[in-house]
């Protein structure tokens, strides 16, 4: 099977409080980057993995966020089977 | 000005050991997940930042990331600016 790079991104959902992206805001302000609004910090995740196709990769890993990588609870998740490459 | 919403990416290197990435990648093994080979752990931020135009906020943004967002010894970033959002 071709293997699939998959890119995720993992974030808070908007109404949920973000004190690390505060944290890193009053940062940037303190650096004079003063047009800075808000900050939200959240994860970015590249999974390899060995799919059929592409659309068998995306089942996959968005089987993974749901299980393991992302709390659907406070955080949202989105993900892009950006390339194939060749199995290692 | 007009706001622009900016997402990055950061993440390790290729060469720089990740030790989040092994325990997530046996966590997806246990769950049952065995077609995944690798996986990398990073940092997804968005930031909100008034500027000219989009180049001036993609500048900006850069100057965030190099001063404070990313580690540049052993993390590479990528940014885009994915959207004009009106001015809160």
């Amino acid at each position: 099977m071709p293997e699939y790079l998959v890119r995720i991104d993992v974030i808070l959902r908007p109404l949920v409080n973000d004190p690390q992206g505060l944290a890193v805001r009053d940062g940037l302000h303190a650096l004079g980057f003063a047009d800075v609004a808000t900050v939200r910090v959240g994860k970015h995740i590249e999974v390899r993995v060995a799919a059929a196709d592409a659309a068998a990769a995306e089942q996959a890993v968005r089987a993974m966020c749901e299980q393991l990588l992302a709390n659907p609870v406070i955080e949202q998740f989105s993900l892009a089977v950006t390339e194939a490459v060749p199995a290692s």
